[in-house]
């Protein structure tokens, strides 16, 4: 019946698909002419356990165009199988409505919001937090949580409403209340950083489940390194919720190549399949099949038909994909946005907008909810209240168990300790190398790779890679070998080329533990694939290093598609990041210390691919206040002229300096390495290296001017590059582009 | 023989990928004990016509691990059938080998380069355009041409081979020669905007295969809107090579889906499947089954499995994929990347470095290439002189068949004429709506609509859509349906969740005819996802237009994760592109009039989800000036200060001088709508809006501050947003985050 011929239309099939979910919302006996039903009709809580056992009698497949159509009956649907119920039915469908509403009713006082997503998950959000997740409320950071994550976090009301039901001290009734308002712990979107409980921020749509993989990744890299036989210290699932949105994201589907790659099996992501997006119907952009893909991608795929209330048939599926141990799990749950609103399930209208009191007050009389808006019934309570000893026990348990490990390996025992801790071992920064101007030239990409190599022997949590440019970005790790399916324990991950999906994944893995330091690499350019991700590192707190190399027209001949000009300025613009570009070796050990030690910000290092000496003059103190001399021949604080420069330009400058010292000039040359800890340095280290009473200053960086005038003034000179670079050696770029000693000491006579 | 057990090891799984690929290059009769070969071996010239009509008798299949290799034996690899054969098969070789070659020295005179993929993939090169595609060398814009990208641009050399070989003007002798040198017609990625022959600007993995979805979509909309039975004259295919670095880019997956939804039948993609990358085997991150997630995303797949020299099997599998009209085809051709080199064949190696001039020589000999560097044997050349002629009949032919079509459809030929050509029709400025400051309060991007909507009815070659907020972008064209597999002659597109990709496509649909004006849109905060098409946009001189919704805190309750701070400084730094941030109805009809008019500059719109009222003074005149006065009390070019604002916040600063000018200040309000056009006004225009003698000057956007010390100048104040924001209603947000009336005139009283 609900298979649909190519020749359909695509409102005929839109029909098709309408009348195809109101079957499931039917039990058997009820089972009408579909001509006949034109709107979802919903059964109310009553008529829900004669259904929960079954998988009902007639399918809710979704009609696929010709294209993919012969795939959707090649996964399994998952039968319902005699689980362990210690619940019983009516109690799990009042909580599940209570989920229902807790979202409907803050959505419905805030007046903004996305009831829809909570109300169609409800369903799964209840069995994971009621009957599969171990966690503490009480401790939402207790080391050996399952991890849950909401990939699609516009649905947060449903995050909150359980994290509130669970005992968790975060959410409190008057938070629900408070949804979407300044200042609360429920905002729009989960935020790890304003709610406990909430693992990463999510919204942005892919970046969720991608995240997840990351926190997968950690599990099993933990896992693999400090388990022990009979002593199983590292284990927990991840599980994730994620929509349609999600699913068509490519970030998403770089994370769930790689997690089949790595063979992830504790990975758990729910996919909520509603067939609804903003614009309608998925069918009119979303016709592949999912399964097929997953597969393909060495998931592990199960089917819920009935997400609605099929409450047998999600615990089966988890069950299944537990027992899956060499490959990641998608379960597909078809569920019914909305689910309960009986004019607007099923309907875009439910997504993003408060149902409206009339609309609610119907879906509270359809779902048989008599209660006040916020309310939780009593039973429920009760019934939930439970989490709170039962979390405590878990990690008591936990505790002991790590007691028992660390007597027997006191050695990890302790570096594990580190990594959840997210201390730093004392005196790692004494690992990073330093450098005289005596030290051969090199690149600063190569500078890196030491410094990475010398982190690597003293922080336990460093772990990372590139995406498919190891060897051009410098990022192996000498002493370990690669995270793979069969060596977890190892610490240089290959992303292949996904650096979007890299980005999400650094964001999970660094969400996992404090004490894991997560790098990930690409060009400099390519940041713009991960820029989402980048964004979210620094919105969530998450101190990845990224690792940016080819950093400027210096790379050369491969051209302008590869050669960055706006992104130093691009990320100099955003909030919550330190972007550095260090000039030589001592500034590469600098900007490495500075990543390291900011755990709650992410630092990109703008790495050179060509070689550049070390100067005299830089230090790893000077990149710490961000802007600092690197010489000067004036006295009093007020030389003829400043010139200042970064990275691979630093040099130009320092000879540009030299030259017209010999002119008998007084010149001080500036390293502005980190413009964001420059800004934050007292007024009178400010003062001392760019006083306000010399306005000759000329800067030179090869990238765009934008936001140069800041550090010049309007009456200094930024020399840069504002148009797109060229394919030629690196040498002849600089010299076509003007980035050279004659033009800074040019500008330097012009403006002095 | 080239299975593996899960339980080999990733160096054991390599060795065995390696030997197994030398299997291929072995006709039957030399099938030697595979533990005998430890090295690649090439046969060279004289055999290889043995083999070119029959599958290999032992398999090349790669190892996959566990998790996908059920999928190797899923997808039919295609028969070598019997087809026309109009060239003897050691011209084919010789012309085969002439492209390696040319490719081989090309690099090796620029010493730099990637020999690697053109070597392996010259067999599709060669097939495709000596044998199969349709184009004119002469007139490489002729409309009608097949279309052919390279989305592994890094093997351009490829294509500068086929281009010159077919007698393209753009590639002589000389540019081989100059290959990857300043100003030479043969840069280090292919680029459109330099070398006619090229069809978009390649290079950033992913972007071209995306770019061929758009190509494809374009052709299936004309051929759809203007052929008329009997009268195909908008007919062509898409080739497109991709390597596994664009497979694993989620950008390359989105546009796959849609392809797939959307049917593309006449795109025909070749996936070379060399098993390489720059990390070395593809093992050790790539382990997914293509095929598989292409059939799931609605492909019909087809694996040549001997791509090195079986030209029958590339020839049947395009035959196979043009007789497939419902779907697009992906033809998985397994090659050898460096295919001929003995030392660096199947490796690394060969992918990104010159091969070095023993090397050369080696693989010389080893493929009886006796020639000269750059040489092209004679019978080649002669071979190939032909498609000067055969192009311009094509032409000629086409043209003729287009005479026929003018006479009976002259309406229609005038429009298709006027897409081909380019030229925007007479006074279609005019159907911009216009607003006085007494035309209702509204949201920019309700405006946004209504400029599109406008001119719909007069731009016959705009078309375009969302990425799933079609009802938030407000961007759909009411006198359209939806362009979809079975209504392709509409205009609407539904791009899904799929803001990257359908960026990438909105560029191959700018470069199939200048006559296309795509937009698309999502909210201002997600071009961080497509960030790296935007690029491509604004460096391959693709005018698409951005709309851009929601374009600060002011969109409210959703949070930092939905609102953009850094974005409107990150396109101002980024070259050539316009980012416009219209203030009213005057300034949106401004903005969407310098947008339609850049036709090879790609245009950014930020517009509000909140409503704005129609400023006194706003104009499109203004908006085309960038930078404009809307209301000043001053005489002399002298006011006290200067407010400058954009977009949402021109209303503060227009407020805040209604309020300075009643306490006897003489205040000017400028809107500066675009930083850009701004910055290209004689010095006479600049400096009557913003007088160098005024540095009293205060701005207030509702974003970063970064890069507005260039208005305001030293002596100035920038108010702006330098955090990110946060979940709450707007008006509490402009409040808390100081973006008020309040704020401006306390900085204006400051500055002046």
């Amino acid at each position: 019946m609900a298979s649909s011929s190519p020749s359909l239309t695509l409102s005929q099939a839109l029909l098709a698909r309408t009348t195809s979910f109101c079957s499931s919302n039917l039990s058997s006996a009820d089972h009408v002419s579909l001509s006949s039903v034109s709107m979802p009709t919903f059964s109310g809580l009553k008529s829900k356990s004669s259904l929960s056992s079954s998988t009902s009698s007639f399918s809710c497949k979704p009609i696929h165009y010709s294209g993919s159509r012969r795939w959707a009956n090649s996964i399994r649907a998952v039968a319902a199988e005699k689980v362990d119920k210690t619940t019983e039915a009516s109690l799990v469908e009042k909580s599940v409505n209570t989920i229902r509403f807790l979202a409907i009713d803050a959505v419905e006082k805030a007046n903004v919001g996305h009831p829809g997503m909570p109300m169609g998950c409800a369903p799964i959000g209840h069995v994971i937090y009621d009957e599969v997740m171990k966690y503490n409320p009480k401790n939402p950071k207790w080391f050996n949580r399952d991890r849950f994550l909401l990939s699609a976090g516009h649905g947060c009301m449903l995050h909150y409403a359980l994290l509130y039901l669970a005992g968790y001290d975060s959410i409190k009734e008057e938070d629900l209340k408070n949804f979407r308002q300044w200042g609360s712990k429920t905002p729009g979107h989960p935020e790890n950083f304003v709610t406990s409980g909430i693992e990463v921020t999510t919204g942005p749509l892919g970046q969720g489940f991608a995240n997840a993989v990351g926190l997968t990744l950690a599990e099993k890299h933990l896992a693999a390194r400090f388990n022990k036989p009979g002593h199983e210290i590292v284990d927990h699932y991840t599980y994730c919720i994620m929509g349609d949105g999600c699913q068509m994201e490519g970030v998403a589907n770089e994370a769930a190549s790689l997690a089949g790659h790595w063979g992830l099996g504790k990975l758990i992501a729910f996919y909520d399949d509603n067939h609804i997006s903003i614009d309608g119907d998925t069918q009119i952009a979303f016709t592949e099949s999912v399964e097929a893909r997953f597969e393909g991608l060495g998931w592990h795929v199960i089917w819920v038909k009935n997400g609605n209330n099929g409450y047998d048939e999600i615990r089966a599926a988890i069950k299944e994909a537990k027992a899956i141990k060499d490959r990641p799990t998608l379960i597909k749950v078809t569920t019914t946005i909305g689910y309960g609103s009986p004019n607007k399930a099923n309907s875009y209208s439910a997504h993003g907008s408060a149902l409206g009191a009339k609309e609610v007050e119907a879906t509270r009389k359809n779902l048989g909810w008599p209660y006040e808006p916020f309310h939780v019934p009593e039973d429920v309570r009760k019934h939930w209240s439970r989490h709170i000893a039962e979390g405590a026990a878990l990690e008591a348990e936990w505790n002991a168990k790590f007691a028992e490990y660390e007597k027997r390996y006191k050695e990890e025992a302790a570096e594990l300790k580190s990594i959840i801790n997210g201390e730093l071992p004392d005196g790692w920064e004494k690992a990073l190398p330093t450098y005289t101007p005596e030290s051969p030239a090199d690149a600063t990409r190569n500078l890196s790779q030491q410094n990475l190599n010398a982190l690597a022997k003293v922080l336990p949590g460093l772990l990372g890679g590139s995406a498919d440019l190891a060897s051009s970005n410098m990022t192996l790790l000498k002493m370990f070998g690669d995270f793979q399916r069969d060596t977890p324990e190892e610490r240089n991950v290959r992303f292949g080329v996904r650096e979007h999906g890299m980005g999400a994944i650094c964001n999970g893995i660094a969400h996992h533990s404090p004490g894991l330091v997560p790098y990930c690499a690409t060009f400099f350019v390519f940041t713009d694939y991960m820029r989402a991700a980048i964004r979210i590192s620094a919105l969530s707190e998450a101190g990845i290093i990224y690792v940016m190399t080819h950093d400027s027209i210096g790379l050369g001949e491969d051209g302008p598609t590869h050669q960055p000009i706006e992104h130093l300025a691009s990320f100099r613009a955003m909030p919550n990041i330190l972007m550095l570009r260090p000039a030589d070796g001592n500034e590469t050990a600098g900007a490495y210390r500075v990543a390291v030690l900011n755990r709650k910000r992410p630092s990109i290092l703008a790495l050179s691919r060509q070689k550049l000496p070390n100067l005299p003059g830089t230090s790893v103190e000077g990149v710490e206040k961000g802007g600092y001399i690197i010489s000067d021949n004036s006295a009093g604080n007020k030389p003829d002229v400043i010139l200042i420069g970064t990275g691979s330009e630093l040099e130009i400058a320092a000879k540009a300096a030299d030259d017209l010292r010999k002119e008998g000039k007084t010149v001080r040359v500036v390293s502005l390495v980190c413009w964001e800890l420059f800004d934050k340095q007292s007024d009178d280290h400010k003062e001392s290296v760019l006083p306000a009473a010399v306005s000759a200053r000329v800067s030179i960086e090869a990238g765009s001017t934008f936001g140069w005038q800041k550090i010049v003034g309007s009456k200094g000179k930024a020399i840069g590059i504002d148009r797109f670079g060229a394919s030629a050696p690196a040498g002849r770029l600089y010299k076509e582009f003007g980035i050279t000693k004659e033009a800074v000491i040019a500008a330097a006579k012009e403006v002095s």
